[in-house]
């Protein structure tokens, strides 16, 4: 390396907190996908909460490939293995290290790829800014990133159950097949049920079809994930820039091909009036208590009491097994044709990280006030 | 005070840059909209920025009261006042104070208020949050606040000036009156010509009449703001947690009254198949290019050289003149019929809000990459 | 300005939190010696604290040149204008904005030092930075930057209050003159009582003569300050990276002239045994203490309870009122002779900022942590 | 865990960034004495740095126990595994994780410590802050936390390679044994030949000899480290709150058993004037440059292009195989007389960490500014 290239190389140095998540209960991950693994350390985590392996596991195996046959074929046996930051079951306050190694990667899957950016990926972008990637299994930029996400998540839970407050999400959304009603009009104990994750069995089962449909084509699909939290104590969020509501925005545009995100009635609110829209306050025995929750649980970014829910899209994965026009990293036009094993939709595999970015977000936010109005 | 009240004072105490918005380039705000002023601190701008004043003042006449028929008659004649950072006309590197100071407040005006929570207001948060709040026209959570974001973001818009990169938001709904073309169908420059801040001549006009019909009742209205920055290079945005877009999700839903962000094909996405939405890459006469922009000028949660564009919902405006069920703050019923000068229709003032946060993002994006590709 | 140069301009932007002191009590400042004021945003203040505006008229009074014949005859009649965050006397939870206008500044003083580097000021380093530097006064390096730190440090001070944790600094070194006595050995109260703010009253004599010495000869002198904080409770402090005292050493080294920082034994502990320096616990009529306090009241970071004393060395003033070498700012060798009104030893004025930066941060800490144990 | 003990555990939650280190260039750190090994990621490191494994582990093996007689007879062999962030032998911009896995560890070396607080050791202020700890081998305020410090200060010192900046540390004192010169007098080469790091052959024997001598009384001793950092460019160090200096003072603080720093002329500054210890600017050859540098390369908080140096306090190791009076957990006097393989004195292994701190810190302060100057 001439000294110029290696000075060229340190300028191209980036930023701040890219690679960690929260404020006091914080995760920052690391790891590639064909790798040696991914995982990631945890600091911030309240001393003297009990570890339940067994549910941490559990929240792992949700994400995990291969559960149905609407997700994609790849096995992976992820199994966590806890560093630090524990002593006999119990978390002392010390950062939480910790590591999913990686098994049955099949990186020659990606020979052809090395050379190929593929369209809709972060390939080209990865490349434009490192001047460096690795081609292997997307790299970084991998769904197994997520990984990470859902340890934390899942230890963020246990730390969030003497509050009493619970996160539930669901598949509102995948192509044109869409819930009608509100988190309100369905049994949310039906999800885990579903192979596509959603609570509504009529549809799951449409749901189910359209995907199994796509998959057979080679080709992919987008939907939406709906969320609520349950028992959110008032007085959580921050003025002026951070809002709870902008921090889960936040927390929900990091996660792999989300979209868009709307919280209450979201884009909605556009189309109508104050007087129509307005959460009006009455007393309800004793208790003060709002008629409608337009506001899903938040008003001026602090937390009212109310149930906080709130949706996210996503798009179809990119990966598609058609040929696809496209260029090699040279510039030349060419033709891709992917191979490997992949999902038809996200949905079904994004629903435990869309509750894992919630219970980090909502426990940091906890520790961030104090917890004791 | 007795001890164990100051100390329950202090354990009350609350969390991390919540009056911060950035990384390198950081606006630090403070200020109550009937206080002395309103105003912040900018950290991290680069030197040798020659500040163009008249500029500066002209970003904040646009978000100001009064400006036309369709906004509030308050009249607020906000100047900026700078108090350090600037020798000569140029930026010094130094810190940048500011404030604007609050003229013109009818604090009587909000008098009927002090015992009082008005419903899908920040009244009953703060409150519950702090344990006290300033009720003279919403304290803190007024969108007087953004004032001292038009400021910075005026600042930025200088700093980004060198690189031609151009920020360009416009109203593209309000109520159920909606453009039924992207970015690309409308001839922007029109879009200050507009009282409403819509760039479509005829749909300003029915956009126009709806907010004064609005105001009319005492009644508001909810909308939508699109955003579009050209001129981005390749290359900005963070994997994992400080993806771009995610960036721009968050700043977007600090803005007051904000209820829903998306990108690109945002919730549209969903509906749509992989091979339909991939934007595929060309030979674009030497230059790599894509067919389509779907992803709205991010891949991977960093900048892919196209147009980045996005849209923001807004729930319509709290305030109503219009009797409203809701309690006072000991929790008693009573029916409020707010008084006072206010917008029926927050976006034609929000536009100039959504290009600042616009322009902050792309600014601290580009200090924290090397801006050498 | 040409583009090159603008991007040249905003390649030279600088950096993270530079204005900006604590994590939780932030105190972000602005301001130059000869601009319109300084200020600062304080973030993060606990609601509900009284502010006893004449306690920090009276800090601010502290640290103002003119209060006797050994500080310099400038009259700087500091007083602070609040903004925002505090209603009806309290402390509301959102950044109390403050401002120090800028009075009876000589900026025709510093006319002959436009082109000229000081020696031993920041001058040089400024100019190497930005490529840009305010001449007057020093600029941002002056030393009425610490305005800032003592209303932020008042405030800090008044929310400490009721954990009954006092700070007490003074004077311990001027020149060769020292005490030989720990804090234990002195009446701290006497402190404010002495010119030099020294609590022995022997040695406070001899060091105003030789203060007085100094400035007769256009000289300067360097000292050493000593501090004690006591009632710090057990268990501030953060295990790595955040170690108690090494949140207190940063904050004593951003002040201007400080060259060392010690805590505990210091550097003295180099001369000796574990077998003599090891504070050995007791049961303490049922309450574990320590026999000895080499510790100075923190161990593996975190507080246990004794006291907390450090020292800080200064060095001495760099104007002096004397012919000196130096070159232009264009590089060619000449002679300074300083003239305006300067201090002949920071020490004096040093002592309330010291106090000062251990209030933030103890504050800080406090609020880190959980305050209930 | 009855809900309100987990409540109470919630709130003992702890702060912000404490097992992090530095603003771009990021490490955070995890793993206790006898856990399964310590780690950590660095995230922020540039891309394309060619990663030379041997001088890495070379690096770890210089603070490793067990090089000579004077260090702990205690083998660990410590190899680090990186996790991610490598692609091909380079460095891809992606967090690199990393773990060296425990070995050799003697957890029932400490059963007899379980219930016991070791006078000046982190027991009792760990246990008092988390309620909780992990009593074997000092659990994570143990100096085998400084592994991941070393593995990131090789690979900062890698990427520094390229601007021949230059960072050396060695001992200056062990009790009263003590180097009478400044770094410019010495061959620094010789340190790494000397058992104890020192580059005086006379003194290192000396020195060697009382180390020697308190091994055989089971005692401990202190000391102090210098460090000089070369090549330094001017402009690096930012005001007001990230001067250089106290970057470089928080560093050091941050390492184990430190109790002072001082840059430059540091405490010895107090005793000298203005026109004594002023550094003239004087034109050598067209260059800038200064007669003296007792600023130690620092001014204002930036750097001026000449050497950096300063002094690090260390007392003596805690740990010392004598009896000792202390108390139980429980409260009750004891007698404690420890056990193990321990240091008897801290310097020769602490050069190496002293070195690893001052090269992230740089690296750091190069990544914040820009490094076109």
């Amino acid at each position: 390396m001439t000294t110029t290239a290696a000075k060229a190389a340190v300028m191209d140095a980036e930023a701040i907190n890219v690679n960690s998540f929260g404020n006091i209960f914080k995760l920052t991950s690391f790891g590639e996908s064909h790798g040696v693994g991914v995982g990631g350390v945890i600091d911030g985590c309240p001393s003297g909460i009990e570890l339940d392996f067994d549910f941490i596991q559990e929240e792992l195996n949700r994400r995990k490939p291969g559960q149905s046959n609407v997700t994609t074929p790849r096995k992976e046996e992820d199994e966590v293995q806890f560093l630090s930051g524990i002593y006999e079951g119990k978390t002392t306050g010390t950062p939480i290290g910790f590591v999913v190694w990686n098994k049955n990667q099949h990186s020659s899957d990606y020979d052809h790829l090395k050379d190929v950016y593929r369209p809709s990926h972060a390939d080209y972008t990865y490349h434009k800014k490192y001047g460096i990637r690795d081609p292997r299994g997307g790299g970084r930029s991998s769904a197994r990133e997520t990984i990470a996400r859902c340890v934390a998540g899942a230890i963020a839970k246990l730390a969030l159950r003497p509050y009493d407050i619970t996160i539930q999400a669901y598949t509102s959304q995948i192509g044109d097949i869409k819930l009608d009603g509100t988190y309100k009009d369905y049994d949310l104990s039906l999800t885990e049920k579903s192979p596509v994750r959603c609570p509504d069995p009529v549809k799951s089962l449409e749901m189910e079809k359209l995907v199994m449909e796509m998959k057979g084509l080679g080709d992919t699909i987008g939907g939406v994930a709906t969320c609520v939290a349950k028992g959110v104590p008032s007085g959580l969020g921050e003025p002026v820039f951070a809002k709870l509501h902008a921090a889960l925005g936040h927390a929900m545009l990091t996660i792999n091909a989300v979209k868009g995100f709307e919280y209450g009635d979201g884009f909605d609110a556009a189309l109508f009036r104050g007087s129509e829209r307005n959460d009006r306050f009455f007393n309800d025995n004793g208790k003060i208590n709002t008629r409608t929750n337009y506001s899903g649980g938040i008003q001026g970014g602090i937390s009212n009491g109310q149930d906080i829910y709130f949706r996210v899209a996503f798009k179809s994965v990119a990966t598609i097994l058609m040929e696809q026009e496209t260029v090699t990293t040279a510039g030349k036009d060419t033709i891709l044709k992917a191979c490997g094993r992949h999902d038809a939709c996200v949905l079904p595999r994004a629903v435990p990280i869309v509750e894992a970015m919630t219970a980090m977000t909502l426990l940091d936010y906890l520790l961030i006030a104090s917890p004791t109005r």
